[in-house]
C-alpha cells in the first residue's frame, strides 16, 4: 500500500475514478458487446454455447491479509479465484465485474496497482473486464468479482455426475499455497513481536525493521502459490484436446477433502482416495516438517490450491495417464462403501471435511 | 434483527447456512438451466437475445444502517436496486446472483428475513436466485448482488443515445426517498438523544425507550419509498406496449441532476429541464417545508428514487404524453447550450452533480 505520494480518492471522486481505472480497457472478446459505462454491461453469446455465472465477496481481514499481499498480487489472485470456478465447469472464462468498497486508508495508487493485477490476469486469460463499480466501506476493503464465461451445450460437467468405477484425477499438487500462507503468518508473528519488544525503544531499530526483508530463500514456490495462483486454463485445454469429457469436476479452493466430499454426496456415491499418489511438491514437504505438520493434512484441508479435481470414466485412464501434470488418485465407489483415505500404511480413515470455512472459525 | 431466539450461524456452517437459506428455490425461467450447488449457475439464452450483467456491492455504514432498516426490507431493497439496472437498459431482469459476508453480529433468523424480501422481489418480477455464498466479514454485512437479463438485440437502450429536440421524460415522482431518509435519520437522532439524556439513569425509561414507536402517520408513503422501492418494470411493460423505444435511458439512483448529465455527457448533447414540470409527491412538498429544505434541490439530488429517466423522439410526443406515471420535464438540445435547469421564476441554471456520491463524504 501506498504510505507517501498518495492521491486521495475524494480528488477524483467515484466516476472519476471509475474512468482513471477502465478508460484503457480494451476488450478482445467477440461476446463482449458492450462494456464499462452503461447500467449494465451487455454480452451476445452464439448459440449452442451455455453461460457459466459465478460470484466470489473477498473480505479484508478474512480473505487477504494487505500486511503482506501487494495490492497487485490481491488484484491478480482475486481475479484468479474467480476463473477457476468457470474452469471448474469446463467452460472459458469471458467477463469479469469488478466491484470494490474501499476505506480512506487507500489511495488512487492502491486501485491502480490493484487493476494491474486484475488487467494481467485478464490477459492472460482472454478476460474482458466489462463492469468496474466503487463505492465506500467503513472498514477495509471489499472485492466482488463476478465471472462470465462460456461451454458448449453438451460439455458443461457438473459436480454431481461421477460413477462408480470413475478414477479421480487431480492437476498440479496440493498445500503448497496453505504452506504459504503458514510462511506469511510465521514472518508478521515474528516481526510484530520484535516491533513489541522494542517498544518506547530505539526509533532507529523501528525505521530499519520497516525495511527489514525476511528470507524466504528456497521457499519462493509456496509463496507464489500463496500470493499469485494460477487457474488451470491449460488443463482444461489438454483434456479438450485428449477429447477427454470429465463425469464430474471442482476447483480445489477449500481443500481435497472438502471438494471429494462434494462430488460425492453430489453424484451420490463414495471414493477411496489413495494418500500416496496426492501430488505434493518437495518444498510443501520440506516446509511441513519444518513446522512440525503432517503433510498429507495440509493437502488434505489447505485449501486456496486453486486446481482441478475431476472424475473420468475407467476406459479413459491411458488418456488420463498420459496427461502433463494430472495425477490419478483414486476412484470412485459405491454411496455405501464412504470416502476413504488409504494410508501409506494400510490403514483406512473416512474423510473429513475440514477445509478453510471462514464461517465456523 | 434478532436479539433473542437466535440460532448461530457456526451451527449451520457456510455449507448448512446456503443450504438451509437456498434449498426451496424453485427456477421459473427457462433461461436458468442450473442454478445453487455447483462452481457456477448455468444459464442458456434463446439466440436473437443480448444478455445484461450488472452487479451493486451494498456496505453497512454507507448504503444502509440497521438500525432503522429491517433486514427483511434490506432484502427486498437490495434485489429491487439491481432490478432496476436492466431495466435502465429496456431489459427483463431473469436471475440474480447473491454474495454476503456477515460479521457474527448476524444470526440464521437475520438471514432468513433477508433472504424473504429477496425471495418477494424476485418473485414479484418472474426472477430466479441462481447463486447464493455466504461468507464472513470482521465488521458488519457487505451485499453483493449480480443481476442478469435479456433484450432483443435490436431493443437495448443505452445512456448515449439522446439525440437534439428528444422529449426527456421521467416515470413516477422525485425527492420522496431522500426525504423518508431524512425522516428516519431525524428519529434516531431523537432516540440517540433521550437515550443520552437518561444515562445512568431509569433502567425501566429504557427498556420503554426501546419499544417506542416513533409516529411517522401522515407519512407512510415516504418511508416506503424509502426502505421498499419499486423497480419500474410496468413502464418498460407500457413502452413496449406503446411502442415507443427510447433513444437514451437511465434509472436515476443518484439524483435527477447526476443522471441527466450521465446521459447529456454520453450522447454528447444537452438539455433544458423544467422545474415546473418536476414530478413531485404531496408528502415529499410538505416534508420539505418541515426540514426547512428546497423541494426541487431534494428531487434534484435526493437520490434513491429507482425511477426511470429516458428520452423519446420529438415525434411520440402524443404517446409519451398519454403514458400513466411519466411525465415530460424538458428537452435534448446542443451540446453548446449546456445543461440547463428553467425556474419557476424564468431564472436558468447550470444543472450540477451534486448527487449522492458516497466516495466524496
Amino acid at each position: 500500500m501506498h504510505e507517501t505520494n498518495r492521491t486521495e480518492i475524494s480528488t477524483l471522486g467515484e466516476f472519476g475514478l471509475i474512468r482513471h481505472l477502465t478508460d484503457t480497457l480494451q476488450s478482445v472478446n467477440a461476446s463482449t458487446r458492450y462494456s464499462v459505462g452503461d447500467d449494465c454491461a451487455v454480452l451476445e453469446y452464439p448459440a449452442g454455447k451455455q453461460i457459466l455465472v459465478t460470484n466470489d465477496l473477498l473480505m479484508e481481514g478474512i480473505h487477504f491479509d494487505l500486511t503482506y499481499t501487494p495490492m497487485k498480487h490481491l488484484g491478480y489472485k482475486s481475479a484468479m479465484v474467480n476463473l477457476s470456478d468457470v474452469y471448474a465447469m469446463n467452460g472459458m472464462p469471458k467477463q469479469l465485474v469488478v466491484s470494490l468498497a474501499l476505506s480512506k486508508r487507500f489511495c488512487v495508487e492502491d486501485m491502480e496497482d490493484f487493476y494491474e493485477g486484475l488487467k494481467l490476469a485478464c490477459s492472460a486469460h482472454g478476460v474482458d473486464i466489462v463492469g468496474g463499480d466503487t463505492t465506500s466501506s467503513l472498514t477495509g476493503l471489499a472485492i466482488s468479482i463476478t465471472c462470465i464465461g462460456e461451454a458448449d451445450k453438451d460439455k458443461v460437467v457438473y459436480r454431481h455426475g461421477a460413477k462408480e468405477t470413475d478414477l479421480i484425477c487431480v492437476s498440479g499438487n496440493l498445500g503448497a499455497a496453505y504452506m504459504g500462507l503458514q510462511l506469511l503468518e510465521r514472518e508478521k508473528a515474528v516481526f510484530n513481536q520484535q516491533l513489541r519488544e522494542n517498544k518506547g525503544g530505539n526509533p532507529r531499530f523501528e525505521e530499519e525493521l520497516s525495511h527489514a526483508q525476511p528470507d524466504f530463500s528456497g521457499k519462493e514456490y509456496l509463496l507464489e502459490r500463496q500470493l499469485k495462483p494460477e487457474a488451470r486454463r491449460d488443463i482444461i485445454q489438454s483434456l479438450a484436446a485428449e477429447n477427454i469429457l470429465p463425469t464430474s469436476m471442482i476447483d480445489i479452493s477449500d481443500g481435497l477433502s472438502s471438494e471429494i466430499l462434494h462430488i460425492c454426496s453430489q453424484s451420490k456415491v463414495g471414493c477411496r482416495i489413495y494418500e500416496e499418489h496426492i501430488p505434493l511438491d518437495y518444498q510443501t514437504a520440506v516446509m511441513a516438517e519444518e513446522l512440525n505438520l503432517n503433510v498429507t493434512t495440509c493437502a488434505l484441508n489447505g485449501g486456496e490450491d486453486y486446481e482441478l479435481l475431476f472424475t473420468v470414466p475407467i476406459t479413459d485412464h491411458e488418456k488420463v495417464s498420459q496427461m502433463t501434470d494430472v495425477k490419478i488418485i483414486g476412484h470412485i465407489t459405491q454411496s455405501s462403501a464412504g470416502c476413504m483415505l488409504i494410508c501409506r500404511d494400510g490403514n483406512e480413515f473416512e474423510l473429513k471435511a475440514q477445509g478453510w470455512n471462514p464461517l465456523k472459525k
